[in-house]
């Protein structure tokens, strides 16, 4: 075997959630929004082909600066709080490179977000999982430990469950010593940010995605918020590795996005009304539900397993997620869509539950 | 001192070139296309935003299918041998930190596109820098040294010197048990490719770009070109950092990029043309002009400082390179413009050249 084989970086990928090119298929299996972008975010795509060649011809702003004071000015922070990346996947990426550097194992629920661990595999960082309880929630203090950096997501994923202000509030307190970032990819659909305390913690990086509550999943946009000592630390990174990761549809269709807030709030309504209307559903056909603050549910049927459900879903042509891992391999995460969306759901769920019933 | 502070990752950012947002200014600093990008390329942005809203809700191809199929055709491999990523920043990072894994030093020309040594040293890649001669000429017998991997730019940066396909030839030959990255950044300028060799050797990879010579910048798309066993494994440890780094305007209108061959190659022989009359009269004005297959030239005044020359330059809003840097100091970095712009460019270059005549 040539030497070079023996030095190729080794890891176990990510695995993303399927993205079927069949157009009828409902899918609902990883998250994004049933609503479409902001009509206002189409209208930039249009200027963008009749009057943009140069914005396409030229390198982007390297410093995003159009796309980060509009964001600064959405959330009253200063330009000097926001980092802008390809998807917050690309946002944490970069957040574990510049701050986990510490011989101590950065902390993250054992039950979370799949990525996070193969960041700390790939980037070589010493981790520890935290076991949630037997309710799937985290408790703040089993993180009173020692450790290089801690990594929160809230709400939860893919539990849905989040945790109140006050909790993140004390796990900051509690860890000085450590960048405690909380992703808060969900959070636009219920819960608290911990938005509140980047004024008065230093340490503390709020992440967030334009791919679930702004329908933009396609155009990979995510920021963090944070102190200047973070997002410099951030940035200095970003640009030792690609100076221009946001590119020139990305800027424009994202500036679009974030001043359209009217049409934000209405999906929001939407769809938490939706959510609302799936728990009570997926109850009524037996199936047990955690208490969801985003815009999934993951439930559990109280006499089927989640993989026969899941498989018979599939064979209808309906896509949810399952994870066939420890804890959590009874349980379907079911993404929250539109009204018509769930009906149909719904009625290929009772047909699949009826062909489980005839086989038991 | 908060302990966090201690374990931020400390790096030397890359330093790109300016990107002024006076549309006045001549801008010849970062080797961009004066030409816009193919009509049709503008068209697939109008139809995203008439027809896309699905495309921008939900995420894009993971394995971005339609784009490596286009370019497989285009460079007649198999989509097993194409890697994308947003730019060839991107594709050049994942190819570091996937095979510079060996405690040897991987090599690199003193003189070279400067980010090569931020990436080994954000990635702790240990590295060798190998001079160019007294000509800028890169000699690949210097390169028969133990190493971890060998990266070469073919046309180099900021050079424009290109090596013929025997001595890249030679170089892989010679270095069987490395990865050796060949940086084409420049090639559809002139040169001869490497691609010619990936079907005989494993461990060539080949890197291009949107940026340059396909009117892109502001979209982010790069590409390597390798054997099925460099691509899978890029592809494991791209998928290990962010599964969806390809937006759906990059794929969409890079597609169209790609297939529009006639547009390319007119674009390319203007500039091609163009570059033989800047050469010529630079060499008019004064100027020794290295040997260029990039749409850029790199030249330095017989008489006066390149500093000097480049600070009068951007007095009258005309942008080039300039690197303060050893041996190279004396140099200025000049993109191909169109004839007008070039036209423009001597016009305020003589009156420069005048200026510092006078105070001389």
């Amino acid at each position: 075997m040539a030497m070079w084989k023996e030095f190729i970086r080794k890891t176990i990928p990510y695995v993303p959630g399927e993205q079927p090119s069949d157009k009828k298929i409902i899918k609902l299996n990883t998250n994004e929004n049933p609503y479409p972008p902001s009509p206002k975010v189409l209208k930039a795509a249009v200027e963008l082909g009749e009057k943009g060649a140069d914005d396409l011809r030229r390198y982007p702003d390297p410093e995003v600066k159009k796309l980060v004071q509009t964001l600064s000015a959405y959330h009253g922070v200063w330009p000097e709080n926001v980092f802008t990346g390809v998807g917050s996947d690309d946002v944490l990426s970069v957040a574990f490179l510049t701050f986990f550097n510490s011989p101590k194992p950065v902390l993250f629920a054992d039950i979370t977000y799949s990525f996070y661990s193969v960041w700390t595999d790939i980037y070589r960082i010493p981790s520890k999982t935290i076991p949630v309880d037997e309710d799937f929630r985290i408790h703040v203090s089993d993180y009173n430990i020692p450790n290089g950096g801690i990594v929160i997501a809230n709400p939860n994923a893919p539990t849905g469950i989040s945790l109140p202000l006050e909790d993140i509030r004390a796990l900051v307190e509690a860890n000085q010593d450590s960048v405690v970032i909380v992703d808060e990819a969900y959070i636009d659909f219920g819960g608290q940010s911990a938005l509140a305390l980047i004024k008065d913690y230093e340490n503390v990086l709020v992440v967030r995605t334009f791919s679930k509550s702004r329908s933009l999943a396609g155009l990979r946009v995510g920021y963090a918020l944070g102190s200047e000592t973070l997002i410099k630390a951030m940035n200095d990174v970003k640009f030792s590795i690609n100076s221009y990761t946001m590119n020139a549809p990305a800027i424009k269709l994202g500036v679009e996005c974030v001043q359209d807030r009217e049409y934000f709030a209405e999906c929001i309504r939407k769809i938490k009304d939706t959510r609302e209307y799936t728990v009570e559903n997926l109850q009524r056909n037996g199936f047990k539900v955690l208490p969801s603050d985003a815009n999934f549910v993951f439930a559990s049927h109280i006499r089927h397993p989640a993989k026969k459900i899941f498989e018979g879903l599939k064979k209808r042509k309906v896509f949810v997620r399952f994870f066939d891992k420890p804890r959590i391999n009874n349980y379907l995460r079911i993404s929250i869509g539109t009204d018509d969306e769930m009906r149909s759901f719904f009625k290929e769920l009772r047909g699949v539950l009826n062909d489980l019933a005839l086989d038991f």
